[in-house]
């Protein structure tokens, strides 16, 4: 049995609030069901994360998160179980210093897009970080026949490798990940994800074969940037309709 | 008249308690509608089963729950109506020693793949049970053309024989049977044969002819091991919601 | 302006309330949003029905349902302004002892089967009265171009021409309309005509051109009968429902 | 920095309140997210109009309300910050001295009609308004590689210039607009591009190529003029769930 790393110390208590708001928020957008999770990049240490003991994402509370570390081991001595797949959250920290925010989900709209070659594409403005393109692990690859799960730092390794500088990525047969530097825009981004997919079957369907005139990179480049203040909006609604039904 | 058959004795409230709320959690996770039904083995007789009265499920109390034998007849003396077809429970648990809860439900996303000749697929982890494959039982092959319930002894063990040792099977122009060794993994693979269905209709449409990279048998296999800890973290979730808004 | 006719004398309390219920359930069950009406013929005269005046169905209460002859007149002195689509209602009584209740409705699943040529077919037991042929009424063939509303007892009379016999026929860009000889079984029959329409949208794409394994028309007929028991159960819980959010 | 304009007067409460009701209701009925928004032209000044600050459309309340010139300058001395795309507001109402109430949104079922070369046409009656053609502005035809938001006079005016004397007009990659000459016409016309923007999407996949019996212009002319009394209807049942929910 491993020694429990230190921890990094204590997390202001609303930003834990947020944390635990978020796990609610993206039950509320249907983004995750009764499985899903979300990550923090600790404030105070870059190699720390906080994250829900394993449970449904919609009965999270701040007392429900723990401080891992980049093996993702439970730090300062706390032994709840985490989630078999945490290592998607430590390895894509450890990848990407950018990132301070991990969300994984399999919403049903968007698991499609990892299952053949048509590519997600940016459908609107909302959805512009889409138009980066959007990577798909297939676990066979590297791994041949697996339960599919992300259950150790050298599957979690890989996932984070395919990523590569993206915002949002697929796993095949499995869902998806999205990060933002930002706990916000991690939430924004794995929304907008699904909305996207939504479109863009309607879209795809109704061209029938016929182009679509989807968001260029360039477009996608110019259209994120005020995104951050959409972001922020949809947070406060989101933010506000968890309070109201919450004591904390 | 028949004589009712003798009781195997009282079932603990906790269990009826669960029993009754799975049937709420089938409603809102919208699996059934005013229709539908689940039963459990009981826990001390092989031979008998608990299943509610002839209602709709998301308005059953413990108190609705009658016990029955393996010919379909309630016991000790309970004389409510039972469902028509309850035959789809009795005659699933004569031939699966190893199910204890059974669902049927007529969810319009599952119909579909019981009117054509396109297979149900594994489109993610947590339908990995269906990778092993989906059984279609068409009543018309023994019976001709009948009222398409399943209303006796004869039509029940025809189904349970074409369900074998899978989990889930369709009933054509009817609905689904999903089974499972527990309440909770019968209820968790009524869902998800849900949800693998609406991903698999966009999926389709998506790929428009092309493959699927959908869960292969093996990774099923795999990946449905898992499922018993996810099942487990969806009931917790879904019971809960059903006790917030019952005082049983 | 023309003598309001005699009113056929005072509907049981719990009729009214029956009937003003059905409103808030179609409402609930997404048959009709802010449009779309029910109508019952009165219990103790064949030439009269209520039905209530022009408003939104789920905000109908017993107090607002009006006594119409087959004129569409509102009798009994009655001054307040009916559905301008009430003929659609007298004339289908007119033309049809049995019927004691009909439904119309916009519900968006069920217009795309009156825009092309594609039959309606029942996809399962619950739907099996669709089994029997779903009719429809293209307002231009007699009438040419209209405001497409069935505004007179003329164009009434059309529609329960094209009706027939039958329980359900679609009217092209406008929507469908549902019959039964109790209020539940419309109200019934109005519900699964969508759910149906849902399944079958599924159900041919899955297809993919390929046939349907539907309910045939004399498994549609011996299907139909068990679905009073059904249609029963339904009007239980959904009426239930609506019990616990009005006073009346 | 530009002086405020003056303020053209007071506006009556009850106006206030039922433009913020409207967000409410746009948000309700899913024609808005956590983004999009709503105005009314000035009842006493044609070249104001009435708006929002820049917040979440489901929060609005009448002291969100901000008073805009045709320069998009907030008057008054009022210094919340508008929304980005107030520009799609002034700009209509400089163009269209009709209109009296302006929407943009971004549903999700009506962006795919922008992002390809088949037209939106009218599925039914209350969508009769579609049946004069919907033009779909393409940012990118005068402005190149944007960020693809209507933020200043010129982009607005160009979008205004491809609306003419429509009464809908789609922006390709982005969303949609409705005007109306009242605030509940144009809440009506909003809902109902979407709701008919669902069902066309269903319609021609179930046509599968085939032609669709969409209403004609001439029948679109005549079927909109009923559409007042079903649009004060709606209005009726949706102002009255805002009611329920707020205290102003």
């Amino acid at each position: 049995m491993t020694k429990s790393p230190a921890s990094a110390g204590p997390v202001a208590p609303e930003v834990l609030a947020d944390l635990a708001a978020a796990s609610h928020i993206l039950a509320a957008q249907g983004v995750v069901d009764a499985m899903g999770h979300i990550s923090l990049r600790h404030p105070d240490a870059q190699d720390r994360f906080l994250m829900s003991r394993a449970m449904p994402p919609a009965l999270v509370t701040p007392a429900d998160l723990v401080e891992f570390d980049m093996n993702g081991d439970a730090c300062g001595g706390d032994t709840r179980s985490g989630f078999l797949e945490r290592f998607i959250h430590s390895e894509v920290y450890t990848a990407r210093a950018d990132v301070m925010s991990v969300v994984h989900s399999h919403s049903p709209s968007v698991i499609p897009f990892g299952l053949c070659d048509k590519p997600m594409q940016a459908m609107f403005h909302n959805a512009a970080f889409v138009a980066a393109g959007v990577p798909v692990f297939d676990i066979r690859t590297k791994f041949g026949t697996t339960d599919m799960l992300i259950c150790d730092c050298v599957r979690g390794g890989a996932l984070a490798e395919t990523l590569g500088d993206k915002n949002v990525a697929l796993l095949r047969a499995h869902g998806s990940i999205a990060v933002g530097d930002t706990l916000q825009a991690a939430v924004f981004r794995a929304v907008y994800t699904e909305v996207n997919a939504r479109i863009q079957h309607w879209a795809l369907a109704l061209a029938s074969g016929g182009p679509l005139a989807a968001l260029s990179p360039e477009e996608g480049l110019l259209a994120d940037e005020p995104n951050q203040g959409a972001a922020a909006r949809a947070w406060q609604l989101w933010r506000s309709n968890v309070r109201a039904k919450t004591n904390w």
